[in-house]
């Protein structure tokens, strides 16, 4: 169930000034306070059900998964502008990034919450999550930044831009523009095998290869569910990731974090995650490292979920 | 200086009868019959000018480089509809490549060419090296096929299908169209570590990142020096390519074969490249593979020159 918090008089880094935002969100598991907390932040197309039947994130917060749903509270805001709860933005790009973690922790202290147990989030959602815990230091026990940077890449900038001249140029655009994001999610070893070179291998008569049934599939689908604006708010906010300009400055949060990457993900690459640990871990941050192994690139953080199970199990017990 | 040879009454794969297709050309060296022969095959938007001060492969086809044009004669047809000619292609999707290579061993019988030394090319001018060899597998001593491969990946036709949907929905095609495809061209760390998250760094007062300048920059200048219609074809062909089914069919090829690749390649990957060589190697074909070390990707077979020609120069003797 969608539940709504208001936010007063909101100056965002551009220097607007709302009179209100509302914030979208739902709650898992037992009522807010009667149990350790999870702020659960959502990917580029996600919302706040992440668990339950219809959950995007239900293979880790599940009684199977992690994250017990029993045993946490697990809470998720919509990012304001996808539309999940019904409103669109007027203007996609009113937001930063950090507006947006400035608003999660404006309503967390309208809700009353003083502590999290921990913050997790992948891809855009791993990027706020680090801005949260850069903004709010003490406030969360753990924090899970997985497949994800505290500052966008140049190769990230590169695919935004491709997914900002799609949306600005073409008469498809969303299919368009998921047909390209398909592509910065997968490697071509996982398309390859895959798809091993297969043509309309349904019959359909269309002499189409299968991977490009496939991709035109993903683009019809996301442009049935999902709003225009809402992906180029969405766009926007991932072109705006920048946490901070050096990674030492992240030395200042004070949760154990642990960080996941995935060994063939090229659109946040293992690298990137690698320079951060071992930055942070000069600096004496509680920090760890773990890895995905995986063909698939960055979809294996949604696909390789047995892997991201186990690294996340041990931090969320159910016998305390 | 461009020349032009005609060939009567092509039937292409299609179906379609042409009373006359015309193709245009360049030598360089010495005269046709006169040398040793190398046929150069261009790639997606490169021409028949190879060599000289305007060459995109004067690195490699030079006196400084592997392959002397005073010592072999430089032959390189422009792929029709390329439009370096002046003559853009009706139908874009008229051609495969494997109509191309037909029709270039046609011209070669026109010009009375009965022997090539060698058929060198890059990208979708490696496919169709291939698809030339394979059409006459006794006709050239050596080829090159480099940074290529003898069939469409998934992963190339699902790159040629976001260029499709580009060119075909976007009100800036060749503009969007060419910045996607440069980050076919590179990898994640190639444009991190050339751009190191730079902003503005020319003090234009933009705001853009510099490897947001440099796509635009690179969109607008191939859009002022390519034809759309040429771009719509050399994409049509880039899908088609498909020399033969099964790598096995390529040992009827009699020419050595020096298979070049680049270890970190994403459009065309290394391990392809190795799958290939290992399985010609196993029937006893005469093929050999040398690799190109670099963190660019695909783009290295013109970035890292040296390389290429270290590999390739011995077998440019220009004392025999």
């Amino acid at each position: 169930m969608l539940h709504e918090v208001s936010i007063p008089d909101f100056r965002s880094e551009r220097g607007e000034s709302y009179p209100e935002v509302v914030l979208s969100y739902e709650v898992a598991g037992p009522p807010l306070g009667s149990a350790p907390l999870v702020l659960v932040c959502h990917a580029l197309t996600g919302n706040s059900t992440v668990t339950g039947d219809e959950g995007w994130w239900n293979k880790l917060i599940s009684e199977e998964g992690a994250i017990s749903p029993t045993h946490y509270t697990i809470l998720s805001f919509n990012i304001p502008g996808n539309a999940y709860d019904g409103r669109e933005a007027d203007d996609p790009e009113a937001f930063e990034l950090r507006d947006v973690a400035r608003l999660f922790l404006l309503a967390l202290e309208a809700l009353g919450v003083k502590e999290l147990y921990a913050v997790i989030g992948a891809s855009m959602g791993g990027a706020l999550t680090w801005q949260i815990a850069y903004l709010a230091p003490t406030l969360a026990k753990h924090i899970f930044p997985i497949a994800c940077d505290y500052r966008a890449s140049d190769w990230l900038l590169t695919q935004t831009l491709i997914q900002k001249q799609i949306l600005a140029h073409s008469s498809h655009p969303l299919e368009d523009a998921r047909i390209h994001a398909m592509s910065c999610y997968r490697t071509p070893q996982s398309l390859n095998v895959r798809f091993a070179g297969q043509r309309d291998s349904r019959g359909t008569g269309s002499g189409q290869y299968d991977v490009e049934s496939w991709l035109l599939y993903h683009g019809d689908a996301l442009a049935r569910r999902f709003k225009l604006s809402a992906y180029h708010v969405m766009t926007h906010l991932t072109s705006t990731i920048g946490v901070c300009e050096e990674v030492e400055a992240l030395a200042r949060i004070r949760s154990a974090i642990h960080l996941v990457s995935i060994d063939s993900d090229l659109l946040f690459t293992h690298d990137r995650a690698e320079a951060t640990y071992e930055a942070l871990r000069a600096l004496g941050a509680d920090v760890s490292l773990a890895v995905i192994h995986s063909i698939h690139g960055h979809d294996a953080f949604l696909m390789e979920y047995e892997q991201l199970n186990h690294i996340i199990r041990p931090y969320f017990p159910t016998h305390v």
